[in-house]
């Protein structure tokens, strides 16, 4: 009874800034979520064949087994090109006010249609997409019961549509949450006084919210910028998207769950440790200069944000047939 | 009952070739299979780190959701390099007399232990391998749980055997199966016409087994060579295992099971149409000339070979720690 009241004063304050997961599927916009809808999407993310060179499927830079990333600096797409910032997690990703680092895609199914179609990445056309899926009577089927009563279910929107409302499925609720949620237990001692921290010196201005970041956009080395290999010159960030002077090397914070999990860490992936990732921001973010035992509790918080993984049961994918596009690994 | 005698005899003749899958996982040599052996190897089998990119696990080319091959003509690997032949099936494979489609392997615990470290495939090597996983005190775990009583349970060698055990789990019963076992509805008219065809017209002399293939070496072209589009000349198969001219385009007979759900076809993977294929089989093998009603018989009953996938729920990998060593997507 001794740590109740200040367990409970913290989770009153921790309230202002950060929201436990919900219980449920979120409802997206626009954008039914059915049963049928999930296991097609499901079906969609597993499916190499939505990439020209049938190599990558969305699982392939969103690894469910892997924190729903891939674990490199910046991913290798068609052609062994890399990608230009390092893939986020799809976990959670529901929860985003916006979509990639730079918040370009408003929403999930906006951003399914991005990688699907980069050069780096799939490289593949909305029309061989839709060609694809339409050579095989299993998706067609799929489509027709994911998207009843429309004439002509099978298109690349209903795709991305699809793939979003797989994802919004992709919920990991962790100790955090619990802890949000009345558990005193949830979190030890050492994590209760790195959410303290994490209030306390400024991190939970930006990374706040459902996702613990996710939703907000804040230039990136706002006291100190960064070194060149953390903070590239050429990456400009938000500022592509705005072309407002104001937005150069601007990104959404990014959001905080699993982050234990899905190193390396920044837009470039350039810093693999968590505890560096901390140190790096607090100084340039906030002008703090952490002590090791400081950076070692608030690692002990970001811990707590690990959460658990819904069961992936593998999909049975359709076989292609007489009519299905042929892969092709060349690069244009 | 007036089809009861026809249905018997034909099975009679059938079990002179065939065997139905057993109804367990079975033994396989110096290796006993535990359950935490399969969850190890199911999390070896799913992990991408396991490549020197950290782009490929088993699972890219031996995808689960697809027939347990990858749907190319050969498989595109580290550096974006094509290897030299069509990826077979993982499915059912235990089952094989010994592993590639030149038989180099003898089991799936040496099988295992090549594409990790072909330059073409994962351009891993041991050393790094065992230092990846050291790195990651839950996969210790996992290997002391597995190879319990071993001072040092985190080697190549283990790591092999795990991903047999795993491997020796994906077994898929298919209608076939069912009806080898007596079920007399399990299989279509057409279905058992293209089964007395196969046996009749010569086909089951090398396809057979309960892997309807698989067990045993046959020169392809036997009675006609197929152009060289299809049989390369550069590959002469076994021959480069035995280094005996009789073996010069000797190939293991492929295994039939999935057949319909993993094409393209032969060691070249340059057919893509499963009659087709069979109309090749026949010539070069057997110099028949099949007419269009007879191929579609025979595609019908190996139709019946495709099976129903084990359950396989994506594992959780441990994440990486300060010790693992870093992807490097780097072509040597």
């Amino acid at each position: 009874m001794t740590t109740a009241a200040p367990a409970n004063e913290l989770r009153t304050e921790a309230l202002d800034y950060f929201k436990p997961l919900p219980s449920t599927v979120p409802a997206v916009s626009d954008n039914p979520i059915t049963p049928e809808k999930i296991d097609l999407g499901k079906a969609l993310f597993f499916d190499p064949r939505m990439s020209a060179s049938g190599v990558f499927s969305c699982n392939s830079c969103h690894n469910l087994a892997t924190g729903g990333d891939d674990n490199l600096e910046t991913s290798i797409g068609h052609g062994w090109q890399k990608g230009p910032r390092n893939a986020p997690t799809v976990l959670n990703s529901v929860f985003n006010h916006a979509q990639f680092w730079d918040g370009r895609a408003a929403d999930l199914k906006t951003q399914a249609k991005g990688p699907v179609q980069a050069g780096v990445e799939m490289a593949n056309t909305p029309a061989n997409v839709v060609a694809t899926l339409s050579s095989m009577p299993q998706y067609v089927e799929w489509f027709e019961a994911s998207f009843p009563g429309e004439d002509d279910p099978v298109t690349f929107d209903n795709f991305a549509k699809a793939i979003e409302a797989y994802e919004a499925t992709l919920i990991t609720p962790a100790p955090f949450d619990a802890w949000l949620n009345g558990d005193d237990g949830a979190l030890s001692e050492k994590q209760t006084a790195g959410l303290r921290l994490f209030m306390d010196s400024g991190c939970a201005a930006c990374h706040s919210g459902v996702n613990i970041g996710g939703h907000d956009y804040y230039p990136f080395g706002l006291v100190e910028k960064p070194g060149a290999e953390i903070l590239p010159e050429g990456d400009k960030g938000r500022f592509a998207v705005t072309e407002t002077v104001d937005d150069e090397y601007v990104f959404r914070a990014a959001p905080l769950r699993n982050i234990a999990v899905t190193a390396p860490y920044f837009h470039s992936g350039k810093v693999w440790d968590l505890g560096t990732a901390v140190a790096i921001m607090a100084e340039s973010q906030l002008g703090a200069d952490l002590s090791d035992k400081e950076v070692g509790e608030i690692v002990a918080f970001l811990e707590s944000l690990t959460g658990t993984m819904p069961a992936a049961t593998l999909p049975v994918l359709p076989a292609e047939t007489g009519s299905t596009p042929r892969p092709s690994g060349e690069v244009q």
